[in-house]
């Protein structure tokens, strides 16, 4: 067997895993993110990948990290979610653990993922879309992973949907992950609460009383159960999903799209008006194939797995 | 010398050009598009390849048409200013004029001979922009020309920028050419005349008296004497341009933008207001490399000179 380490590096936690050729995981193990301390989660990362070098002969090691991450991939240039800031990650985790190590942008790292053994597979051109609390996306064209000139090629969350629109993370107005992510359903939700608590009784009751209380899983539990203000916040999320799919596709063409992340797990809730928005959009749609829009099918797992996998290619 | 024949087919006319392996022009032909005949309209192109290969002894003939180019580069599956619909211009041309036949999107064509040649000669990964009637590009990514899936990659001109917008000839509405492209710049112009006819004294002068004269290079003429009215107009439609950059850097990280297209003629008046909010608008700004933004050089040209290269080439 030949084994790799992959860790996953989020806003909240570090999950490491052993994962072997066939992208099996052996192992995992996972802590809290001490987000706001950049020495802390290199140590915490580090930690991780030594204890499981303690257990499995691994020959590989990748990080999948949720920041903007350089060409070279070594320095982690900003992460909206972490304090990395031109944070030299490989090397610090390097010191430690006393191996090569291999530093990803994390949804590169799971689009890799579900080209290679999830629900991409057999597609050589893929957009893997996260949908979380903001959203994260990875490129593979031609069956390369692609980075861009300065590795950080992939970033649709922060491109403009409307003109002044609302306030994002990254400073502009408008970016897309303000209306097709995790915290725009949420956002939705309790709005929608709020001005039609009527009409919101199930949301509501779910919520503890209170639009506050309304979270994505209550959402979607709502919406199961087949809720019409849940299932309205599913239509209006997954239609601006869609229209960006749309738009992704007259600029990169690819053949399969996969919606993946937290908000990922409503399925069809989410996809079905996804879907219905970008044939409806899709410029020159009565001359042209649509590419196909499916659901990630390895889960939480996917950025460990394909920066493990990653790594043991280099 | 090796010789190849380039063609560039648009919607006014049809230029074909003998180029010698360092890009360089022997002898070019120009004729009017038949537009409204698709049967016409491939005649027209292979009478221009004819006569030139009856003077010059070229190994390969490219073709460069305005329109979505299937991905075994034998059919226009769609062209908005040409009657072509799913139409076999490969095989037609072949049929008449006796020899293998490149087709290739003129956009596509043009990229490659700015990239080869031109505006982008040392970089790898490339965006062309051609700002005419409508938005046109061309994407090189690591090198290579990218034409995505199914053949239509590189179609921004119809990602959409303002939701509910400004109808769209493709029946869309909002996409980016209804913003930053000469038509945009001309409505932009004329409206303003419109409304306020005593602050576009010269832009009126310049357009015989009413808003309906105004065109392209009027505004250009009295953007560059200094006129107020018309700056604030390639304000309006390079500020709009520029953002449009800063989406598609998010996307796509290139190195270099080339701005191309009859529009580009007017140089910094368009380029000066896009550069800045490019560099404004940039997701992640403070921490990444900015694109060049640089005009195109080989100006009308492009297209049958790239069109040339990548028949010779195959």
């Amino acid at each position: 067997m030949r084994l790799a380490i992959g860790v996953d590096v989020g806003g909240t936690k570090v999950a490491g895993g052993v994962v072997d050729q066939y992208g099996r995981i052996i192992e995992k193990l996972k802590r809290s993110t001490p987000a706001a301390s950049p020495r802390q989660t290199a140590e915490v990362i580090s930690d991780v990948v030594i204890e499981l070098l303690g257990r499995h002969a691994a020959e590989a090691v990748g990080i999948g990290a949720a920041g903007f991450v350089d060409e070279s991939r070594s320095t982690v240039l900003f992460a909206p979610n972490l304090a990395w800031r031109d944070e030299p990650v490989q090397r610090q985790i390097e010191d430690r653990v006393g191996m090569p190590i291999l530093v990803e942008n994390d949804a590169n790292a799971a689009v890799w993922a579900e080209a290679l053994l999830g629900a991409a597979r057999g597609h050589r051109d893929v957009m893997l879309i996260t949908v979380g609390t903001g959203i994260g996306a990875g490129i593979i064209i031609d069956g390369e992973l692609y980075r861009g000139r300065w590795g950080v090629a992939g970033e649709p969350g922060h491109y403009r949907v409307v003109p002044e629109g609302r306030l994002c993370g990254c400073g502009n107005r408008g970016c897309w992950e303000q209306y097709a992510s995790g915290s725009a359903l949420v956002a939705e939700a309790r709005e929608f609460a709020r001005r039609s608590p009527g009409a919101a009784v199930r949301l509501l009751q779910l919520g503890g009383g209170t639009p506050e209380g309304i979270t994505g899983p209550k959402i979607t539990l709502a919406a199961r159960e087949g809720d019409e203000a849940a299932l309205r916040c599913f239509g209006i999320v997954g239609r601006w999903l869609g229209e960006g799919l749309a738009d992704l596709a007259a600029i990169l063409d690819p053949s399969c799209f996969v919606i993946g992340g937290g908000v990922s797990d409503a399925g069809d809730l989410l996809v079905g008006p996804a879907r219905m928005a970008f044939e409806n959009g899709l410029p020159g749609r009565h001359y042209r194939q649509f590419a196909e829009i499916r659901l990630a099918e390895l889960g939480a797992d996917a950025g460990l797995i394909g920066a493990a996998d990653l790594a043991r290619r280099r």
